[in-house]
């Protein structure tokens, strides 16, 4: 079947969709030269910037998160793409206050090596940066091996407390520290019905049979851990959790932040009927889901499924979740 | 293809999401006896009460908009059927804080039979209540048969401004006129690109060939008034935006509201790229767009294409819509 899209030329596309996203919401974001979407008033001196980066095709991921109480400056790639070095470093320079930037960076090759170049050219040029890696996706490596696991739909919270800590005026070493200290407490497993067509290809980015579903897939249409058929929200809904409870060690008793998050096809109806299961699974575990979000956030395309994500929190990590923040796709009043 | 869709028995479907929506957003909703969907505590005593009814399947519409300074109640029907009478009646009454109750109803068969027996009986039992109806689907019938113009995305910027007029105090007949102004004032065009499937039936619910567009169909699989080629996003845009404008009687130096709702797999990149070029169109035309929202906010499963929404705002409109809220799908800061 031919794509069904609604674009232009495929290579105006990145930046058509920055245009309208940033004229839609001028009020919050701004597109600065060389396609930075920030703040359209750059916050306070001396506070610490936070900055992530990562390509387009994910939207409202990552530039709907830029806001009062999230991120400074998003550094959006071509489609499935990094960006650049050099407009990475352009992002870290601006978003310097005075107090130093934190560089969130979603755990995928391309993005980790942007970043390290412009990591170090912004060190050379006496900026105090620290980079944090998020690296949730349990399908693609164990706990015990970070730097192969894929950054997914973790880095949302991770802009949250760091966004908050760093409104609250905290240095660098602090907004760095409570970051980690969630990324090192989450995990995340996805799940895919149907794929994604590339936008710019016009090809389907995996082949799944008619009853099938594959757990574990990545968000470019990277393959799972194992394919199945298709099972019901319970079941699924099950299964996942149970991995990823194991996978963090969860006890009886711990306060949980739990995010479903749709990639694309798959309803805000079927992600309420997968919460339900998780929830009174986690009721009947005596674990306490603590605080939730439900729709789509980091998206692939329109590819059917969802991610399931959940992090031990401390009630300094529920008070910056619960902190107010204001971005054209998450607002907390 | 076989429906795949993350849901258990299809009898339990809309109990399920309801209770899933509701346990994870349980600081916002609560779902009261009857499956209502109500705020945890009532508004004060002496304010209007904002009720919708309507058809499951199109989440977060409509309970998603719950929350302070938008909706009290939402009664849900089953998936894309109305509620039944004596359920709105119960609405009604539970959300009348001794200053009446707006009941707003988006123009559709069922909807509007069991919101009339409700309101009667309501009536008769001494409760001051005032119906909206919402007919903003200009593909449907024309402007002067508004009785024959289907409800669609329009209902949540009624939902939005009716909701914040009650909040301010208003009497039931001011809360009542600013909604109709705005209704009055208010168009949606709908084009699809690929059918949803039914969530109980698993059945697609319209056929278009693989290149095909359809301009105009309703939210529920209607048929809509022409097929055709799919077109590029900004030949969608402008062929859209054109019949709004000409059914609005739109003129230069007025100030509109524009809405890009997708109704299911289209992505949030193609809903920016609509975006830009509605907003470059307006501004070429010296129409002001004022406001904007862009996002799955009334969604026909997975359906992929998506609703142009316009309204003409005056100022009273604008600082309502700017009011602040806080439900689930929908808050302002």
């Amino acid at each position: 079947m031919a794509m069904k899209k609604f674009i232009n030329d495929p290579n105006d596309l990145v930046s058509e969709l920055l245009e309208g996203y940033t004229l839609a919401y001028s009020d919050k974001v701004a597109l600065e030269e060389g396609n930075l979407v920030v703040r359209p008033v750059a916050k306070d001196a001396g506070k610490v910037g936070v900055v992530t980066l990562g390509g387009s095709g994910h939207e409202p991921g990552l530039s709907g998160f830029v806001g009062h109480g999230l991120l400074d400056i998003s550094v959006p790639g071509e489609v499935f793409a990094a960006p650049s070095a050099p407009r990475c470093l352009q992002a870290i320079k601006r978003a310097d206050r005075g107090a130093g930037v934190l560089l969130i960076v979603l755990n995928h090759e391309g993005d980790v090596l942007s970043a390290g170049i412009a990591l170090e050219m912004a060190e050379a040029e006496g900026i105090n940066v620290k980079r944090l890696l998020t690296s949730d996706d349990i399908s693609s490596a164990p706990r015990s091996d970070p730097e192969n696991r894929r950054g997914m739909v973790g880095c949302l919270p991770v802009f949250k407390v760091t966004g908050a800590a760093a409104e609250q005026g905290r240095s660098l070493e602090d907004v760095y520290k409570v970051g980690k200290r969630l990324e090192r407490n989450m995990a995340t497993l996805s799940v895919a019905v149907t794929p994604a067509t590339h936008p710019e290809t016009g090809e389907a980015m995996f082949a799944l049979g008619d009853d099938e579903m594959e757990i574990g897939t990545g968000q470019h249409g990277e393959a799972g851990k194992s394919k199945g058929p298709l099972a019901s929200a319970d079941e699924t809904a099950e299964t996942m959790l149970n991995f990823l409870l194991e996978d963090l060690d969860v006890q009886a008793g711990e306060d949980l932040l739990v995010i479903v998050n749709g990639t694309g096809a798959t309803t805000l109806m079927e992600q309420f009927v997968i919460y339900r299961k998780v929830h009174q699974l986690l009721q009947s575990k005596e674990i306490n889901p603590a605080r939730s979000l439900i729709g789509d956030y980091i998206t692939v395309q329109e590819q059917g499924g969802f991610m399931l994500f959940i992090a031990r929190m401390d009630d300094e990590l529920l008070a910056l979740w619960d902190a107010s923040c204001d971005s054209p796709y998450l607002t907390v009043r």
